[in-house]
């Protein structure tokens, strides 16, 4: 299996991007991340307001799949994530929901190990290791990968881990997928502003999916099916995401709206991704036993 | 074990309530639930605009716990929902999130048998019996039981389920704990307005917490701890519910605030109840196995 390393990183979702790697359809490769500081955080020392902005989530690629037309849609089949030996976690005035109320910045750097990290002498964390920013060019302009959107980017959802399919709208010829920012561990909301940052190497199948045409990214896990939307409130995702799993519940079932909507009331549970990154995340998942 | 009769119901949260019903501390009781249209949609032809907003969600009570003093914390613990024989769905052009896209209103009156209830021929939808309506008396004003709020009232939140015990500070003496509004089946979000709407049997046991002091509910699961806000955003809340959790983190930790925000981060679920009542009620959970 072809290996792509993380010497080749981009720092923007970019209409005009280059491909720093070419697959073939149906290809699987080890993808190389940096954790989302660029490996720059080596010590508790090193606080959030001493990090580069123009640093944040490098994210490997750009990937161009062959044969993707812009259009069509990028399946990316999550088989493995294996993290690094070390994740980084980080609170600061300047970062998260209750920024204002952090008096001093502070770097935690903690030790993964047998699936978990260990948070104090007397406190281990499971890990639920996910893919922090995976997205495609968008169709015109650029966005940092520290943004969220209609192009993934930084989805920050913990579903996007093995197992998954993360199905993203090609918007142009090959795609062009990035990803980065493996979080060995987060909740939902990753209301601090950083999850327990990692490198990885993460084993994915990239190829052309024949059965969705979507306008923002969905997830498929063994169990159920997303939709995830991002958006400047989390009151505007919701409403994104939502409409987006009424669309697709009508399309599975061949129902009118009336009766996609009630029953993505009483089936489908609406969630929050993250609460912190410039835009709000927002997805809701139903499950595969009702499709 | 006494049987409160859902003859007595209230359709506010007020300061000055009068009791309906008087429980000794610890009393265990059958509280009778109508439905959250008083029981007025029989058929598919009572749509939600014949409904009138003064026979929404009818709380069985006010029950006033003896002992029970303002500042302390009510605990209810349910133990057993048993659900009527039938639930009401409804969606309108006046209710939910995508509620301008409804073109025509539409009643669905489901049976419910077995734990299941059928939604077409050939898709039955899985139960989740949980209390919408579960709340106390402000400390001033009154709320209609269709709001939530910091003394609880329309929390529409699966997790006050069988098993759960839900905590509400007491704003006046007794508490005057009101409830309705079971729900036999629900997402998260809520999203058309209204979940599997049905009267039951609710049986609870209420006692003085000793434990807890709160601003807002809170619930315990047999696995989690959740704190729970309801505003007049998804955002607003969100805050107050990480806000809540961090504080409970450092109580149970002894830890600073820094440390506690940087776990909520790592292991806390911020996830969404409903965003259709007039306020939009969000909870963060964390696992036991961390606290």
């Amino acid at each position: 299996m072809r290996v792509l390393s993380s010497q080749r990183v981009t720092y923007f979702f970019s209409a005009d991007s280059k491909a720093a790697y070419r697959v073939a359809d149906g290809e699987r490769v080890k993808v190389q991340t940096r954790d989302c500081f660029s490996g720059k955080v080596k010590t508790p020392g090193n606080l959030f307001e001493d990090v580069s902005m123009g640093d944040v989530n490098p994210a490997t690629g750009p990937i161009a799949v062959e044969g993707l037309s812009a259009g069509q849609t990028l399946c990316v089949a999550i088989e493995r994530i294996r993290c690094g030996r070390k994740g980084v976690i980080m609170c600061s005035p300047n970062l998260g929901v209750l920024s204002e109320d952090v008096r001093r910045p502070r770097t935690r750097i903690l030790r993964i190990e047998d699936g978990k990290a260990g948070f104090s002498d007397d406190l281990s964390i499971d890990l639920n290791p996910h893919v922090g920013v995976i997205g495609v060019s968008p169709a015109e302009g650029r966005f940092p990968t520290f943004h969220p959107g209609d192009h993934g980017g930084n989805m920050d959802t913990v579903d996007a881990c093995e197992g998954s399919k993360v199905y993203l709208p090609a918007f142009v010829d090959g795609g062009m997928l990035a990803m980065g920012d493996v979080h060995a561990a987060m909740g939902d909301g990753e209301v601090c502003g950083t999850g327990l940052e990692t490198s990885a190497e993460v084993t994915v199948r990239l190829s052309k999916s024949e059965d969705l045409i979507l306008k923002r990214p969905m997830i498929e896990t063994p169990k159920a099916w997303l939709t995830f939307a991002a958006a400047k409130t989390l009151d505007m995702a919701a409403r994104l995401a939502t409409e987006d799993m009424v669309k697709f519940i009508q399309s599975k079932h061949g129902t009118d709206f009336e009766e996609a909507y009630m029953l993505a009331s009483l089936i489908g549970n609406l969630r929050i991704s993250q609460v912190v990154d410039p835009l709000m995340a927002v997805r809701m998942s139903i499950s595969k036993r009702y499709l």
